[in-house]
């Protein structure tokens, strides 16, 4: 831990003075990158996932290629839910697909109890191997779905346009909410530990999907269960918590905890940061379609997120989004170079 | 005019005390209303809206069965882009489909010059016998998309999930994305002077895709050339500005144009009218998915926005996008009876 823990990334999840803004990517191991389409061509997406020795090659490529700050442990939200017997299947071009979805409260009960660091234990083998490839170069992330967002996907059995089956649930059934999500937050404190454990230096929880929900519904239905989740973590790791959509509630999520909160792009980063109050951290908060527009056009608002952060400590720099398939990889490089050069102080 | 220009939704848009809160609903008549299913089985979707008896019909049904306080045209916001010649096609499940779509400034010079007045004369007379049938009882409102959605769907061909065409264009091709603008800039405001000269008493800007962009990207690229279509409007008829997921820039919003904004449900009524300031209106902002639960908590849902509109004057109560078919009608009707009842003064 001594060797990476005054990493500039792990820094500022402290709000301590970088000598330059950090940055990764979400999805900086993913299908934009030629050595991550190679493999993928000749293994499945849950192989990748499973084979500890081809996820950290997959883990670590990207920090040599892009030279961020971190990497970021290639896995998928999904994984966790597997073991539930939720019938968990990653069909071709149309995304994850849960057979057997959530509707009620005799389904939440039929979930399958487990302990993550038994059922999956692929997931700490390649934070092992990564960890020891990076040699305390960078530190390794780890990250995991928040209760709402693992949730919506057992319910409405894949990626949902309105989340209506999701809502449906919450407004007709808050009893069999209540139980499925602290079944989740609890699951979820545990996966994250056991990466923890096996080395992960800091923690990113995904909501992903939280913005489809009123601010009153957030509150109600989700953050008490976002923070136990985020209570339940070994102390003095650093967490960030992440959501697309909720511009309009950033206080609740931060709320719900985090020593950093990730925003999307469609707020500015300073008026987000007033609103969350300058005692947390914040990262993002590039366009990920950004990174089609020219070099020169992206180092332009690289510069003006960083002019927005105001070189005050604690603010991490990353996508608002995950890096997008088109991507070209020498956009993202350019992109990396541009945080460094940038904001080095 | 005389006899409807003091009702409670025109009046609300002059931020004008009114009796209660003026209610309608995005999509009032729309595929959740059995009267509007079973002419839809025996019609095509384009058939409907270019046949003024029929668009007339259902544009009225739902005034006398919802007692909502304004009727609101049935058309489809991209009837506007068939007679530029881009091959519009509305296809089972699919929605709508634009077959010849623009990528360059050549197709941009393409696409056909025309005059909504006389390009779509269905639509004007569909606008006058609704007047006719409504008899001053309650006005009747007409919409456009405004530039942005337009060009969207122009480009991408259809709906789309992250609008990288659109800023793919936008960032390699600002010149083209200009001249597009400018056109759907001007034809957007002769098409709702056209409603308004056949009688329509307010009008509504839909730029429903809006919130994908970055606050920068939206006042650099969109806000120019939405304020150009609101100030080149018949004055003195209200003009409501609605977006979706613009919470993090709703001032820019406001900056466009617009006597009333509305607001989705991802924000909280009072801090979004404090954001925009109390010198505009506000509409909003019930979840669709809202209407999924049950009358009582429906009831619950209304007072919790009546109670942060605080009863000031220039507040339409609404949802937040447009009705879902999925909802019983029973609950809107609901929702339109604790509006009126519990915001009565």
């Amino acid at each position: 831990m001594a060797i990476t823990s005054t990493h500039p990334i792990l820094a500022a999840c402290r709000r301590e003075q970088t000598p330059y803004t950090p940055v990764w990517l979400m999805r900086q191991a993913g299908r934009y990158m030629e050595e991550y389409r190679k493999l993928r061509a000749e293994h499945e997406f849950l192989d990748l996932c499973k084979s500890s020795d081809l996820a950290a090659e997959i883990t670590v490529t990207p920090v040599e290629r892009l030279k961020v700050d971190a990497a970021i442990l290639f896995a998928d939200i999904l994984l966790l839910l597997e073991p539930m017997g939720v019938g968990l299947e990653y069909t071709k071009g149309d995304g994850p697909v849960i057979q057997n979805t959530v509707s009620s409260r005799t389904h939440v009960e039929q979930l399958i109890e487990f302990d993550p660091a038994e059922a999956l234990p692929f997931v700490f083998e390649t934070v092992r191997k990564v960890c020891t490839a990076l040699n305390g170069k960078v530190p390794l992330i780890g990250f995991a779905g928040a209760p709402f967002t693992l949730a919506s996907y057992l319910v409405e059995g894949g990626s949902s346009r309105n989340y209506l089956k999701t809502k449906r649930l919450i407004y007709s059934n808050p009893g069999a909410w209540r139980g499925l999500m602290e079944r989740l937050s609890s699951l979820t404190a545990k996966y994250l530990n056991a990466q923890i454990a096996a080395g992960a230096e800091a923690v990113q929880l995904f909501d992903s999907w939280a913005g489809c929900l009123s601010p009153e519904d957030y509150e109600r239905f989700v953050l008490p269960h976002t923070r136990a989740t985020i209570t339940g973590l070994t102390p003095g790791v650093p967490v960030i918590h992440f959501s697309t959509g909720t511009g309009g509630f950033l206080k609740s999520l931060r709320a719900a905890g985090g020593d950093v909160i990730g925003v999307d792009w469609r707020v500015n980063l300073d008026t987000a940061w007033d609103d969350l109050g300058h005692d947390v951290g914040i990262q993002g908060n590039l366009d990920p379609a950004a990174l089609l527009a020219s070099p020169k056009d992206i180092r332009r608002r690289v510069a003006e997120i960083l002019r927005r952060a105001g070189g005050k400590a604690g603010h991490i720099f990353n996508l608002g989004h995950g890096v997008l398939p088109e991507t070209p990889v020498e956009n993202v490089i350019a992109m990396v170079e541009a945080v460094h050069e940038l904001s080095s102080r």
